[in-house]
């Protein structure tokens, strides 16, 4: 770009990374840009495989946190409704359209749940997840002074040793609670087993998924025997869901990431040990960077550090290229190895974040991309909506 | 707060996390906090050392991005400005009435130059890093076409081995080039020692400090034969300001962390082996979190994962507790151990999170508190201005 002069075409708003048309060379970086046509083949895929196996697909809008993609998730990927982590999200996409929203986890502050029970009335349902008595009559009370229904999972912890209960007759007592609430409706299950997603192994994985499975089975006869129904019994991710899907007993999986794809999910490997970014997954999502510094030898300084994509999964990788390699990250810098000196000033990089959810938390807009030019431009609707 | 009936008194608007006159343990979490008496008296002592010292100082906005906290810095702690990374963020600062920002950082976007050659027309200095001759040309250009003046300091590496110029030739070089440039005016030095801030040792840091502090007394006597007088010579960070103080040659300091502290800084060590969070600074910058689920003896689950907490340095510690411990971090919860059985559902932790600066970046508001009471709501002017 040096030495051009791309001023006038390059005049932006003061809020926007790009503009529509625009090459992806010239985006503002650091910036999150998304390959559309990729985007949309995952999301089919997902939604062939979820049609195929007879079972519902909630995606996880907690990954993207965009109504518009969550609305192309519904219409190419026949996704019955999204699950979001918590109620200020969930608010996010149901003011975008979004009807069928599940908090696959608790709430308890009182505001929250007041929150939580005013959903119905912006025309959309109110799920949630349950793992102790007390919140159900929280739940109950703020459903009935709001005049609305809230429906109520049982959560169950199924080896992830976070929230929800691990015995049967916890689980039941719940569900009966629940059922005989006022303003309350039994919903079902939340199983999903998040601390095996990212093993490696697909052998590791599924035995960690055949407990959740039979752990699941076990509840469901147990719920039978009491005359409750599950409307839901949901859970699997990105690493697990053809366990899921085949277990006889999930009626929804959760998939979030397989949508965009990140380095740690990446290298996960499947039944044939063929890594899951390679095979099952395209890349679809990258922080695009361009080199902001070169004074040495060797060794490019690019624009995305700390601030713009977390490093908790390991660093990113570079995208499509084996002659440079992103080996450290500080607060606003990124140190590239340039061993052959092809990186020259505001050349851009595509980067794979280490993990993709904490990343997207980071930005406020998505730069969808097709044959090298911007198409569109999408905000990260719940961004920061941690309550 | 079970069992008690306080949805009137907790009715809030659907994008703040507290109301003023709120106590802390009703404010809706995970949201970030300040002790303003504890963040006052870090930000008067401060201001006294720079003072005593007779060196500016150019408080590090990058580490807040807030406005009022930055005027808060110029009012009580006589700061002269701010400095940033990002033209992005000089812009919030600028249009929140800071009139001497710096941006510490290379500008090479030419939307993002023009943007900069633009702040003076909004009130404020433009003041920026450079650490290659082509970037000086691109600097003139949108500076003569703005019609306004870029004030413009040379970078050196002093041993972060980042961005910046190592030999002094070529810094010289890059001062006479500014100098000469139309539009341009010569500013002095940006000798910031990223590196070294938070190695624990005093010795192993006043040891880095020296190496910059010969570079950047070399290079002052090369400029001065040169006949270019340096306004600005400046770095220095929590982890090293006394010794640019001491040096006799630097002019400012750019400290950040300081004012709020975090736990990685906290374990850094001063001249008589104590922490510098139990001597010199107080812990004033908290995530305050919630307890969500208790269901498991021993274990406690927190609303506070990587979602709201940036653990590239660290697990965040509980304050002020012996008896609980945060021993685990996933995108949306916090593990705490609880052997006592000490915590009930909605308990709030007061956390000093590993990392302040990409912590305050994942937020929308601090929470100001005073006796345990809601004083302030200040935005996060400068979140997500990666730009």
């Amino acid at each position: 770009m040096q030495g051009e002069d791309r001023s006038e075409n390059l005049e932006l708003g003061y809020d926007v990374p790009a503009t529509i048309g625009m090459d992806e060379s010239d985006i503002v970086t650091p910036c999150l840009v998304l390959d559309l046509d990729a985007l949309e083949r995952n999301i089919r895929k997902m939604g062939d495989w979820a049609r195929a196996q007879g079972m519902r697909h909630r995606v996880h809008g907690k990954m993207h946190k965009s109504v518009d993609i969550a609305l192309l998730q519904q219409r190419l990927g026949g996704a019955c409704g999204v699950c979001c982590q918590k109620v200020s999200e969930a608010e996010a996409f149901v003011r975008g359209g979004i009807t069928d929203v599940m908090i696959t986890n608790q709430v308890r502050h009182p505001v929250m749940i007041d929150r939580l029970a005013r959903l119905p009335k912006l025309g959309a349902r109110a799920l949630v997840c349950v793992d102790d008595l007390d919140n159900v009559a929280e739940l109950s009370k703020a459903a009935q002074s709001n005049g609305t229904e809230i429906e109520a999972l049982v959560e169950i912890d199924c080896g992830a040793n976070r929230c929800g209960v691990t015995e049967t007759a916890d689980a039941v007592a719940i569900a009966r609670a629940i059922d005989a609430a006022p303003g309350l409706k039994f919903a079902g299950i939340q199983a999903y087993q998040g601390a095996m997603q990212h093993l490696r192994s697909y052998a590791e994985r599924k035995a960690k998924a055949d407990v959740a499975i039979a752990q699941v089975k076990t509840l469901v006869a147990a719920l039978d025997t009491e005359g409750l129904a599950c409307d839901i019994i949901g859970g699997g991710g990105t690493g697990s869901y053809p366990f899921e899907g085949a277990s006889g007993i999930y009626k929804e999986v959760q998939c979030g990431s397989y949508a965009f794809m990140d380095a740690d999910y990446g290298r996960v490997l499947d039944e044939n040990g063929e890594r899951i970014d390679a095979g099952a997954w395209e890349n679809a999502f990258f922080l695009l960077t361009r080199v902001m510094s070169h004074v040495k030898r060797g060794r490019a300084i690019v624009d995305a550090g700390l601030k713009v994509q977390s490093v908790d999964s390991g660093l990113p990788v570079v995208f499509g290229r084996t002659d440079v390699e992103y080996v450290q990250c500080t607060d606003e810098h990124g140190v590239v190895t340039d061993p052959e000196s092809a990186l020259q000033i505001n050349d851009t990089l595509r980067l794979v974040p280490g993990h993709c959810d904490p990343t997207c938390n980071l930005h406020d807009w998505y730069v969808g991309l097709r044959n090298g030019k911007v198409e569109t431009l999408w905000p990260v609707n719940a961004r920061g909506k941690s309550y």
